[in-house]
């Protein structure tokens, strides 16, 4: 099975260092780390209002709080990336606390 | 290879009937979704202030930062789980964007 | 003296019913609550940011976070006023938490 | 008439100072401006929650929604203080914008 994230972040990378006028991803990493967290904090923003919308509503607002979610998650993978972070170890961070295997543990087992 | 999202929306889903003194994540149910939507917005809030701190921190800075983004993902999670949906849909919709193959399209292909 | 806030909400009160192709304040409560709390939502964070490159930082650093705070006041304004609300509430709930007399205690006095 | 805000600021540069133990305002302070932030942002989420509730609700949710914005409010007046700033700064940025007549402009004419 091939994981989405994993995949995304490889598109997120490459697109990283490509030309700014071509692609969203690089114009926010050229325009900054305060650029990438107005963008995450909008996201969060939305996702809000868009819960609250969800809670009363039907399928429209169900599918607009997905896309807001995959908005905030989305920047916040840019941000991560920006700063020389991964998903990963947001991921590994999850699964520890959870008692869930994560990637950590399966490279030590691939050993 | 195991999928930690998958892994850890199934431990959500579970303890989501818990006893609420006894989960954390029951807890947060049962005070319904303002409660849940305080929290994304909290743990937002922390982790753009955690990234402002990574920018120029050394290495605790960045595990601070992924911790907090973990619990802006979980709460996210939670979120979503409360309102009947699911972080697969959030990333169909990422990789519907990204033309990157989805659960949708394996499930397609798998029958 | 002259209240600043007091002068402000009138000029509010009087652009919200103004073509909102001429006026931003009418333009916003044109698109509706949502709109609003966006960009109250987004004023925040950049207040947020702002603080912390204030903390830091010089003479620019804190003109841009009286700026970004003056927009974060302003859109809360809006959406007082959209919501039928007023900033003297506000206050008069600041004055009586803090024992200082308010709007209510002055009306009361004058009669 | 008093103004509100002045003798708000008035309050919160004396309790500064004052022990933590004793006064909320000191206890924001001594933890520093990330955990001011955190209440700013905090609040600011609260405040959208709020409006989203007294957007179809009653007298008790409209009452609700002030409470929220007088957090928002203090916590910012709080940053502004522990940063070294004053909500007459703010107050000026606002009347400048909007043409109203300000602090300064008042200082300008009483000399």
């Amino acid at each position: 099975m091939r994981d989405i994230l994993d995949e995304l972040f490889k598109v997120l990378e490459q697109r990283r260092t490509a030309d700014p006028d071509d692609s969203y991803v690089a114009a926010l990493h050229h325009r900054g780390l305060n650029k990438i967290l107005e963008k995450v904090g909008e996201e969060a923003t939305e996702t809000l209002l868009a819960a609250k919308d969800a809670e009363n509503g039907g399928e429209a607002q169900r599918k607009a709080l997905v896309a807001e979610t995959a908005d905030l998650w989305f920047h916040s993978l840019v941000m991560l990336s920006h700063l020389g972070l991964d998903h990963r170890e947001v991921l590994d961070e999850l699964a520890r606390r959870f008692g869930i295997s994560g990637h950590e543990e399966k490279a030590a087992r691939s050993k």
